[in-house]
């Protein structure tokens, strides 16, 4: 049987859930298979409708949901009724998109001549990829686990989903799958259509199973590299899409250290330690001129941190983890302790803040700074000239953010903005990098090592794109035609027509 | 010094061109990367202006082109004027897609509340991916070569590309690639927008340059996954789009056969050899029903094969590869030989067709009879039931192309169409897989091994999204936004705002 364990007590739950067999495994994959071929005959207001009976399925069980994961994640209620919030509103955001259309990208082209010679009528779609595996994170029980972003978007794409659960919130898992599958029963799905996994094996047998069609992954650089190369290796290689883990550059201008010292640095430890710095977007690197401006940003952010209590992490080997690259970073000899409280045991850990200087940064030596360190650590990479600068950002891998904090007319904004547009998924001006909004605009992925695919994004309307294979029809008699591609366009969708866009009849 | 070699008559021409050194090569390659920095400063219509000025170029250096490719491939100069001209088309064809402006997906998202609390100005673009690959293919010397669809559709996307030119043409390859350079000069493109290099070494190390952001390959199985496994396993993974081989198998109804036995057969012996079967669309693989009809249509197929003469490969390897496969072909003890001439020599073949029974087919034992054979051969494939078309064709690998040969009211088309849908990349009824033309709804790829990525094309307006990141800029100021993102939208580009499509001004 499986164990829910409560990270900050010790308390131990034993769970009516054992680790999912082998032969259970393939069993759920042929299910999820099969699913995916019968909710292709589905319409796309059923799907939409699917996704918002399971939102309202999640929020009546909320009460359990959010005891259960406050019970194994430690994250406290007001954060995970927030959380639970969010993964209702993206599962209904879902059936907007599916309601928008625009997501198929259907196109008819009838037949024509061309300077090629005749062209046939093709018809253009894009459908659903397959069964797709996706990996719940420790981090956000809800939001990016069994109910989160892969699985909304994933559904939405009208692909059957098998949820790895991720080991330290079983118990959530359990719940939110049995929430989801009563939304999926209250309108006719079929079954299959989500299903729950258990299990280390489980996971690594999930990737190599004939029956999943693509991966949606978050979590460490180490285990996500690992499952890519087996999606690679696989006889028929799929899609894996990874979030990897990510430093989030923050850098300040001079102008805005000298404007507001005592704010950014408040709002940078802020920005760090919540959610215990267990976000993927957690900033963790500071750029900060040298000088009196600077010093006092860093006075205010190190006031600030060292007013934070005691945190506990996830589990007991993230809190271990975080230990070990604490001390990593402590014993290089380039690096100044900032806020460096003495190591608590199990899953206690305490706010740490590290300094080095822009010029050492950029050098070879400090090659192993540079990573992400999951949980509330920052190190402040203090900076001379511009030219500092833009070396040592340029020495930092490329990440999910990168913020810019600047003035209004500040010299140093637009090329701070135009490099981290080469470098991030996602841009922020006088903001931090925490708090991933679901909407269409946003983009929550990025260069290597943030992501595994520069297109593809796990928060936002076009996460929905990576579950999509695309497909045409050519000559192909209207009768046969799936609904979408018919001149009549009997579901009403956005299309292009001998190629001018047309948009959505009302 | 490069060779350039006559297929057809053996003659040898010394170019002045040489093997690519792996330190110009790096050369090229951060040229290309600082060409494609600059192209991002460029407007959109200033890049549709390049590549119609590239295709004006092309069309005015026509006939030494022309000449030389035939030299080099031995197509012959009707099917190479075609060529040009599809070429010609296809670089204005993607100067229409960059003024579309669709690719950039633009969306705009007022700040503004939600459920999850407010969220922040947030403003979505795909922007140029970075310096591309291309791998030139033998078979089509222009089309999918130095000016081909892999190198229109980066240009279109803003990337700067670098082409490994296909040993088989390299004169071509170097004529194609100065009328680029000349129609990039007349618009003052960067230089490294368009770089060519030549030899083996040269492409491997093209796949691993640090400055290199993706790959596009067409070719062979075998050397796709090479090159794929090299881009994976960089420090920096980059997306490799490679398309790998196909048998395209093309299926005729008992219906079909009773009305049209003797034109399926004949155009079916029309498509496997056209372009000397050197296509991957080539249809490689025909279902046809067992009994008197079926006989018709073999015998029809069989009298057209045995009335073509002999054909010249694109190179002495190819027709060696593909004699090889004939006598594997031959040797299996389950096929009959239908059209078996006695081997020639050099790079001359004939066609070759073979025939096996479904439930063979369907089995572990013809395992080896399902790969793509580049050249003119096909497997005519007999089924006595529509349980034992379907576990064939469930055998067979998936495809670029599925052709449906059916009746009007024909009871068997809908079940094939919509199998179809599940294994291949387009889907045609009555009409023959080769000829891929060039527009918005095609779509040119298809499940592993047809291709490594599903969602991509690398045919038709779609292939621009395979070079294409995407990045959300977030509370920036609107001058320091991206021309696509600002309220005013000076570019007047196709984009959503506050969650609704809103097409191009006109």
């Amino acid at each position: 049987m499986i164990t829910s364990l409560n990270p900050a007590t010790g308390e131990e739950r034993v769970l009516d859930v054992e680790e999912t067999t082998l032969d259970q495994v393939a069993a759920i994959c042929e299910l999820a298979h099969r699913a995916t071929s019968e909710l292709a005959t589905r319409s796309l207001t059923w799907r939409g409708s699917m996704l918002r009976a399971m939102a309202d399925a999640l929020e009546e069980s909320g009460e359990s949901i959010i005891a259960a994961a406050d019970f194994e994640t430690a994250l406290g209620r007001a954060r995970l009724k927030g959380e639970l919030r969010r993964t209702a509103f993206q599962l209904r955001f879902f059936a907007d998109v599916v309601e928008d259309t625009t997501f198929l990208a259907a196109s008819i082209d009838h037949a024509t001549d061309s300077p090629m010679g005749p062209l046939a009528d093709m018809r253009r779609l894009r459908v659903p990829l397959g069964a797709v595996a996706v990996f719940g994170s420790s981090n956000f029980p809800l939001a990016f686990s069994v109910p989160g972003g892969d699985t909304a978007s994933a559904l939405a794409a009208g692909c059957a989903v098998v949820v790895k659960a991720h080991p330290a919130h079983p118990h959530t898992s359990a719940l939110c799958a049995a929430a989801l599958r009563e939304g999926a029963r209250r309108v006719g799905a079929p079954e299959g259509t989500l299903e729950v996994v258990y299990g280390f094996a489980a996971g690594t047998a999930l990737v190599t199973d004939a029956n999943i069609a693509a991966v949606g992954f978050t979590g460490s650089l180490f285990a996500g590299q690992a499952l890519w190369r087996l999606a690679n290796e696989r006889p028929v290689p799929i899609p894996f899409y990874g979030e990897l883990g990510s430093a989030n550059p923050l850098v300040v201008t001079p102008s805005a250290a000298r404007v507001r010292a005592r704010e950014i640095g408040a709002g940078a430890a802020g920005s760090m330690t919540l959610g215990v710095g267990q976000f993927c977007t957690k900033p963790g690197l500071l750029f900060v001129p040298e000088g009196s401006d600077g010093d006092a940003l860093v006075n205010a952010l190190v006031e600030s941190l060292v007013a934070t209590s005691t945190f506990t992490m996830l589990t007991g080997g993230i809190a271990a983890h975080f230990r070990e690259s604490v001390a990593a970073i402590a014993a290089h000899e380039d690096v100044v302790a900032l806020v460096a409280p003495a190591p608590e045991a199990g899953t206690t850990v305490r706010a740490q803040l590290f300094g080095v200087d822009a010029r050492t940064f950029a050098s070879e030596a400090a090659r192993d700074l540079r990573e992400e360190c999951f949980g509330p650590l920052a190190l402040v990479v203090r900076y001379e000239s511009s030219d500092d600068l833009f070396a040592a950002l340029r020495a930092a891998s490329a990440s999910l953010t990168l913020s810019v904090f600047a003035e209004a007319e500040d010299p140093d904004a637009a090329g701070l903005v135009d490099f981290a547009a080469t470098r991030a998924g996602r841009v922020i001006v006088n903001g931090y990098p925490t708090g991933v909004g679901v909407s269409w605009s946003m983009h929550h992925g990025g260069p290597w090592p943030a992501t595994t695919a520069p297109l593809a994004t796990s928060v936002g309307a076009a996460g929905i794109e990576r579950w999509l294979r695309a497909l045409t029809y050519q000559s192909v008699p209207e009768a046969l035609l799936p609904a979408p591609l018919r001149d009549e366009n009997p579901w009403g969708v956005a299309r292009r027509v001998d190629g001018v866009l047309v948009a959505r009849p009302v």
